[in-house]
């Protein structure tokens, strides 16, 4: 099962360290992880995912796991964590996939990002990068999709999320 | 200035906690950080921004910074590190932001969506979550014209990074 944790901390220099470091130790992989500033400047939120869709999980990684969010919880410069619920979860994801483009297959490689709605975001004489937000689904798609083109190479965000509806993870009620 | 850092690594537990501490240990804060499988999941690739833009930067920072390109290049499970320039970054980012909803201004929330080219990815009695991917400009335009109704959350992806036109990290050359 994947779990999507979701992180506000203080901007300060140390913190990804020390979260990322609970992980390490305990060599917890992490799938994904974006972080970045949010409305506030001196606050940033942090996506972390971890295990796989459709993997069962032993005993092992789920206590790993809750001893992971206890130790958050009690880091400094950590305002709110919480895993995400997957019924409650608005997660999108973000890439950018070049791959080789000449003549012959410029047309069928124009005619994959308007039936996935991908953007075209650069085009040069040997190559083509689309862009393309949307659900791990859809990312996968177009992965599968673009592959017998030739992926020169590829840069993904991870998943990003928040609460589907009013709840918040600031004040963990509605908003 | 800012500058932009695109990362190849082997997909293992610790490497990532290597890299954030090796900025953590120098005090040098990452803007944001995106990291995530690439096409091939044994390899994951980090995008990593620090400075800001329209900022000048002190001797310190720029001899502080070669020093982590050179320490990062150390790193065993590292593959490629590069610095992408500014003239060839292909950069975009992704966000949700979570807004109050009403009645009264739902309409004008869905005619900022339309004018700014955002996605409606949630609704609910008292919210609305527009999704944008796109540059940084793009993303702030987005923010400031939501401020005024109330942000209620908002999660970015950070940047993530290609060289544009044919130039690919692996290879360092023409794709």
């Amino acid at each position: 099962m994947k779990h999507t944790l979701s992180i506000l901390v203080e901007n300060q220099t140390s913190v990804l360290s020390r979260i990322v470091g609970l992980f390490s130790r305990r060599a917890f992989n992490i799938n994904s992880l974006a972080v970045a500033e949010t409305d506030d400047d001196k606050i940033s939120r942090i996506t972390i995912t971890v295990g796989k869709d459709g993997k069962d999980e032993d005993e092992y990684f789920a206590s790993n796991l809750e001893q992971i969010l206890k130790q958050l919880r009690k880091l400094i410069d950590i305002i709110h964590v919480r895993c995400i619920d997957n019924h409650e979860l608005l997660s999108r994801e973000l890439v950018l996939i070049k791959v080789g483009c000449t003549e012959n297959n410029r047309s069928v490689l124009i005619s994959i990002a308007e039936a996935t709605k991908s953007k075209i975001s650069d085009v040069s004489d040997t190559t083509m990068t689309l862009e393309l937000s949307g659900n791990k689904n859809k990312i996968r798609t177009l992965e599968k999709l673009l592959k017998p083109y030739g992926i020169k190479e590829m840069v993904s965000s991870g998943e990003i999320a928040l609460h589907r509806g009013g709840k918040c993870l600031e004040t963990n009620t509605q908003a």
